[in-house]
């Protein structure tokens, strides 16, 4: 792996303790190239722009696909990922589904741990935050004819991810707009699938809403997901989350909660869940909480959901009370190394890792 | 409008004569940035390399759409657009529906005749050839939060057409992947709706087909386009298209065939057309031809129709049989200032209007 250092850090105190997240970058990004049918070796370089024909053809055609994960750093100054493989599997499959080349996995696991290694200062020691890790994939090849690129990239760079107050969302229930149909794209993280999204939660914020629950594109009668979130419904003591699908997302946090909550010895259904379900059960009271999930965010608490005709409020419960809370809690504690790690999910990032590589 | 002409062309006689289309970029480019919420002053400017942060939005988001048309030299050395009013509608239409701001018309149209009048030496003179114009809009904030990007690029680039032979094409008819739903963003030229085709037309070629016809994602019953182009199927005397909706590109192409037909006196249906109606006119012999259309392309006639539990053969027709041929013929005489103009579909490039702007 050829390596190359930033000749002085950018990192300050001030860098770790920033309340937005998207855009304080760490001082090395991963490179990798695909041409004439192989990939290239990787690189760690300064994170720095690249320069690129107007006609690369991720921006005219799409094909672009990512990942988004999270460093954690423990009380002992240690750096862990958390279940790497999961994300590995899935930008490989999103990769196929848009007819791009899947990433080698030493390019991926080791390319990681390298870039962690390296930039190991930049994951916060506070709980709650973490270093965002965000692999991507792109079509390089500079040319405008509307077929397949033969030219890629795969690259890492990573954010710092602040501990932001995840404020419970009002949500609306999507009647008009869909985010994915059967034969799509919509179970990968492709690039496109995120721009159709914001339209629709752009009208939604303008009624009152934080995000959209996307519901089937054919009858909207069905719950997918929630923005970028996959969605739990509770209804007295079983938790409901639609089945993976070709529409829905196979997250990562998803199938850690669904973990956790069965070896808490609750019931887990993965099932589909019809809008009209959740509305009859809230008007009988068996409807207790409604959450999303996802990496960025870990586990947000919707505060009311609206149907076309009528908003529903949904009471704020103590930890005690929430399942939501007490697996997001049990989850980031798994995340952080402050507790047992049961799954065997956390990898350490070894120190001087890279002199190996 | 600010102009930096190239110190010398790049333009040779073989770039003219080049056959496959898609990296023959002209001298020149237009480049107009969105920030702030104004979009700045358009600039032409030699054809070049850019500088991207790699969390340059667009290719994490897919937050990016494009125009295709052409430009036509006629015998006299006068260079004509063809109808770009309806692509400065459809950019827009498409930049709406992935939040993004609408480009001003005089970026767009005195941009569009300025590169041209400055290019005209690359829009080949021959019947057939043209040079292909590339307007598209991107998001450049370099931000990795999932939200729509506050920096957007306008960008134009060319690239010269060459007149291959279109031969005819074995399409497939999709009956498990899918291009659009409805509540999606099929209807615009949206980046992803391209990369979301390429897996499915990949493995239409394996199996000896050059596209897929994409069909309803619901039910897979109703033919929708083919590939990258509209579809026309004809029955006896009666061209029928599928209707434009938020699933079917509303394709320039396709409404100037819809209107030469008319002109001809032939009937034509704008109407859902099934699969199933398509099979039952090949077996009584009421088939009589089916085409996709594009600016690209023009007009492609197929010869082979697959479905899954049989492929139907189309024989060629010739020219004074041939709805789709003649159309095809009638199209390209008008963009080529060989025949009247009866619509007023030509927009003549003035010359040296770039003093004037």
């Amino acid at each position: 792996m050829y390596i190359e250092k930033v000749k002085s850090s950018r990192l300050t105190p001030e860098s770790l303790e920033i309340k937005t997240f998207g855009n304080t970058f760490a001082d090395h990004m991963l490179v990798c190239n695909y041409k004439d049918g192989v990939w290239g070796e990787a690189k760690i370089i300064p994170f720095q722009e690249m320069s690129f024909s107007p006609a690369m053809q991720a921006i005219h055609y799409g094909q672009a696909c990512f990942e988004g994960m999270k460093a954690y750093k423990d009380e002992n100054g240690d750096v862990f990922m958390f279940r790497p493989e999961k994300n590995f599997e899935r930008i490989n499959n999103s990769a196929i589904r848009l007819n791009m080349p899947p990433v080698p996995k030493e390019v991926f696991m080791d390319g990681l741990k390298a870039l962690l290694d390296i930039d190991r200062d930049w994951v916060p020691p506070t709980y709650g935050m973490a270093l965002y890790l965000r692999p991507f994939i792109f079509a390089t090849e500079p040319m405008i004819t509307a077929r397949s690129s033969e030219e890629f990239m795969f690259c890492v760079i990573t954010a710092v991810a602040p501990d932001y107050y995840a404020k419970p969302l009002r949500v609306k229930i999507a009647d008009k707009y869909s985010r994915s149909a059967n034969g799509g794209v919509g179970y990968a993280k492709a690039a496109g699938n995120y721009a159709a999204s914001f339209y629709p939660t752009k009208l939604a914020r303008e009624e009152g809403f934080d995000q959209v629950i996307w519901t089937d594109a054919s009858t909207h009668e069905f719950i997918e997901e929630a923005g970028t979130m996959n969605v739990f419904v509770r209804i007295n003591d079983t938790l409901i989350t639609a089945p993976i699908s070709e529409r829905i997302l196979n997250g990562v946090t998803r199938n850690s909660l669904i973990n956790i909550a069965k070896h808490n010895g609750w019931k887990v259904e993965e099932r589909p869940i019809k809008v009209s379900e959740m509305k009859a059960a809230h008007k009988d009271g068996s409807l207790k909480e409604v959450f999303g999930c996802g990496t960025a965010v870990v586990l947000n608490t919707f505060s009311a959901i609206g149907y076309p005709d009528e908003t529903l409020d949904l009471a704020d419960m103590p930890m005690e009370e929430s399942w939501g809370k007490q697996l997001k809690k049990q989850l980031m504690d798994i995340q952080n190394n402050k507790s047992e790690d049961p799954f065997g999910w956390r990898v350490k990032v070894e120190k001087n890792l890279v002199n190996t590589l």
